[in-house]
């Protein structure tokens, strides 16, 4: 980590901070220039998702109060909700110590995973089955459009 | 995504199964051979930290009720709070809709973050600052006996 980055606020006190820039200049962006975004809905506290940004993912999300992140598997922006309708509004962003991974607190409109279900982790692993426990809010088709 | 994976259980309806054996061997482990597990308190919502699992640590902590991570900076095992004594207990693993990232419930001891404060995100990007918003529980000098 570079001292010019996120871990100066290791032993800072309550309200203490650091510019912006200066933080960003230094992220953990991974070797695909990417950073792991877990979105957590900022009332309830239930799990979302999570997913990835790159640096202009995460630079749209903060100046548009729109969440935007990266799709690996289409190489390109995805704005949360462009297809679905379902979009996230950006509450805050926390970092986490080491710079390495973002906490989005959101406003998820419906769902946010594409089962049409709040959350994507709907899957418990229990005893030696993997149990289904959440029911769609939308029916996926409808969704979608298809 | 195979066919055999967790992707059978989207349309699945509420308490229905997979076997966790077949689930585990479609799991979808990045080319380091590792998942990112995000750790939540499970009475209390708080996000807690996000860290890595290899298949060892992921059944190690499923057969133990005690989390185990991967290390990537030591490259070992970590059974979280060997030196803190900070250790979380499961009480419930969960997988997302496409199956490449782990929930985990847990009920942390003390902070989970090596700072001494409950959770690793405690730096909130507002405007152009990135600003300390918890304190520590515990000073990391005494949580680490230096």
């Amino acid at each position: 980590m570079s001292s010019e980055g996120i871990s100066n606020n290791e032993r800072a006190p309550l309200g203490a901070s650091l510019p912006w820039t200066q933080v960003l200049a230094n992220l953990k962006f991974n070797d695909d220039g990417l950073i792991p975004a877990i979105a957590q809905q900022h009332d309830s506290g239930e799990v979302l998702m999570m997913a990835w940004m790159n640096r202009a993912a995460l630079e749209e999300t903060l100046a548009t109060g729109r969440v935007c992140y990266w799709s690996r598997s289409r190489g390109t922006l995805w704005r949360k909700g462009e297809a679905s309708g379902q979009v996230q509004r950006l509450k805050e962003a926390r970092l986490d110590c080491d710079g390495d991974t973002l906490l989005l607190l959101v406003d998820q409109t419906g769902p946010a995973c594409h089962t049409g279900r709040k959350s994507c982790f709907y899957n418990a692993i229990r005893g030696d089955r993997v149990e289904v426990v959440a029911e769609p809010l939308v029916d996926p088709d409808i969704l979608y459009g298809r």
